[in-house]
């Protein structure tokens, strides 16, 4: 571990937390604003460095380049991002609770920034621009350290903020190793990306890490399941996108219903293009599936494909949601209230639903307007995070010379 | 490393696991008011239990016999103590916010347990008592892992909580290690104790960690300040109970001020008892005051000892404090409402006080009820913890039938 490394490191941690003190007495979303607009007058120079970026990339798959690549019209979706961004309410002074005390104390809950963000992220260049206006949005800075394949792109982007308050870390393993042991400068930590990626950050960091996992979701319909309702939710939450972490991964159908349900059920996903993985209770009920794989129950497909289960009523969909789920988003779908809110009560995730779909987890869907990932670890954010989860709250006391006795 | 102890911490975490998934469904407040009843009906069981402990402390310092010894008194106070806690509202269930979104979901944001807590201490066997009350209130099952010299105190108590839910934990840093990687089955860690357990906890640990580390308190008083109530606050946040993290450790005073208040600060500093260390700037001020060492600021002293300083302004003080505080408690002396703000807005401690005691810093003296401790992290928790920062909230959506479009 070379001692120029770590100083680097240390060095642009420090700048980070600087910026972050100066930030509180700035105008935060003016700082946006401003960013935007620099986004468009240099829209040329950042479609060039794209195109840097896209030259390295040419023996990538069509999927890749895609992700990769920015244009005018996606150039100007970013820059209108990151003006929503700026437009919503700011969380940084909002009095969460307020009371006095018998000895007339006046106490305030009220929140703040965070400080130093470090976000870690491998996917699109406009991540980038929304994740640094979010930080700056909360009044936070951001150490930004996306992937190599979109540097110059990310770059480019960066720059239109205030430097030192927003500052692209170079996509370099040992680099990102110094940062996370820096508990004194980073407060918190943000991994997206693969489990593997979350694995190195998980276990090396000394600074607090929100994990945003995979998403393993399951739909539960109950033996008095509406099956036209269950078979919409069902393809709906499995095919309209399958590739995202609030896409269904299994589902679970109660024994009691199972031989009409799962025929009806199976028919409308298979019609969606979707490859059915069936236990051995489920496999007879289902046309054309197939057996289950040991590891398809816990898997996250992110495709179409779909496990199937039998389970014995409510206790057997939570054992199952319970020993195979991955705290993410879980659903079910009955017209019996007393069930639905056994379920909405005893399945651990950071999102449970009733009779809707499990690609409502987001938070645009949420009404959060806009979101830096979905936490699936339940310290401090559990479930989208927007600006809010971008602070904590501290104890604000004003006394006329209170002592304690 | 062994396979046995690996074995060993996974069966014990996933029977708290387990534990916890059964609390969902029990009366958490009947629990606590039972255990409070076999704490006191086991009472003399408990205090036999203590005799074995103190019989091996016999040679340690008469401080440590006292924290460590239980009679009939203090052992009722513990049982009261816990029917306080079973007393407090219920934070499971709390609908922290609720709205209905353009397509008719209705979205609510409810507290949950966290699951399984681990919780490291050194301390006095009633905080075994206190901390499993507080763990079963929330929902949570507890590992409690208290001192070696409390072993057969802390079984005892634990004894009378409901097993699975309620573990004592062997004092063994071997296990410890293991137990802290199992980040499935531990939701939260929180270490109180020495700078090196919570180190040694914050370098190995997978699971969250939330840190209760040191309080290096500092009072600021400013150009304007009344200078009776500044040396009644100065001397109760140093002298109530120096040995205490939210006691006052470094003095800071206005350089346009220094001349008249030091004199009559530093007077009523000595007339309590206390050591004066002092910077260059002060030292002239301070009649029998010592030169400060290098160390002395950014100290916890613990004691009767107080770093003094002189600061040029506002912006003085906000260096010093970003320099040398602990983000424990921080607090100014002024009449001036708007420099006031600015020191509340811009210091960053989990609790800043104007014209108060930093004494205050405290679960029950802001109204908490009881607290397990006052966390230094900014993430989740920040500040005195009681019940509610023992839960997280989770998204509960219900709809009809609602796909995303």
């Amino acid at each position: 571990m070379s001692a120029e490394l770590k100083l680097a490191a240390f060095e642009l941690a420090e700048r980070a937390k600087v910026a972050a003190r100066q930030l509180l007495r700035r105008d935060r979303r003016q700082l946006v604003l401003d960013a935007a607009d620099v986004v468009e007058k240099r829209a040329a120079g950042i479609l060039g460095a794209n195109q840097v970026d896209l030259a390295h990339a040419s023996d990538q798959p069509a999927a890749f380049i895609d992700r990769l690549r920015l244009d005018e019209k996606r150039l100007r979706a970013m820059a209108a991002a990151m003006r929503e961004v700026a437009a919503l309410p700011d969380p940084v002074g909002e009095v969460v609770e307020s009371y006095a005390r018998p000895n007339g104390l006046r106490v305030e809950r009220v929140r703040a920034p965070l400080g130093v963000v470090l976000m870690i992220y491998e996917s699109r260049p406009n991540v980038t621009a929304e994740a640094a206006a979010l930080c700056l949005r909360s009044g936070n800075a951001a150490l930004l350290r996306g992937g190599s394949e979109a540097l110059q792109t990310n770059s480019a982007i960066a720059a239109c903020f205030p430097e030192d308050a927003v500052q692209l870390v170079s996509p370099d393993r040992a680099l990102l190793d110094e940062l996370l042991q820096l508990h004194e400068q980073i407060d918190l930590c943000i991994p997206r990306g693969g489990p593997s990626l979350i694995r190195f950050v998980a276990e090396r960091a000394r600074v607090p890490v929100i994990k945003h996992y995979q998403g393993v979701c399951h739909l539960y319909v109950a033996a008095d399941a509406d099956l036209a309702m269950a078979s919409r939710i069902a393809v709906n939450a499995k095919a309209q996108r399958p590739g995202v972490c609030n896409a269904l991964e299994c589902l679970l159908v109660d024994v009691g219903r199972a031989p009409e349900a799962l025929p009806r059920l199976a028919a409308a996903l298979r019609g969606a293009g979707v490859e059915l993985r069936c236990d051995e209770r489920a496999l007879p009920l289902v046309a054309g599936g197939v057996p289950a794989m040991e590891d398809d129950f816990g898997r996250e497909f992110l495709d179409l494909k779909l496990a199937v289960a039998v389970v014995d009523g409510i206790d057997g969909a939570l054992r199952h949601i319970a020993r195979y789920g991955s705290r993410h988003t879980e659903s079910i779908v009955t017209r019996d209230a007393q069930l639905a809110q056994r379920f909405l009560n005893e399945v651990d995730a950071s999102c449970v639903l009733w009779n809707a779909s499990t690609r409502f987890n987001d938070g645009g869907e949420l009404g959060l307007g806009a979101e830096i990932g979905i936490s699936t670890s339940k310290l401090h954010a559990y479930g989208p995070m927007g600006l809010r989860e971008l602070t904590c709250t501290r104890y604000v006391v004003r006394g006329d010379g209170q002592v304690r006795t």
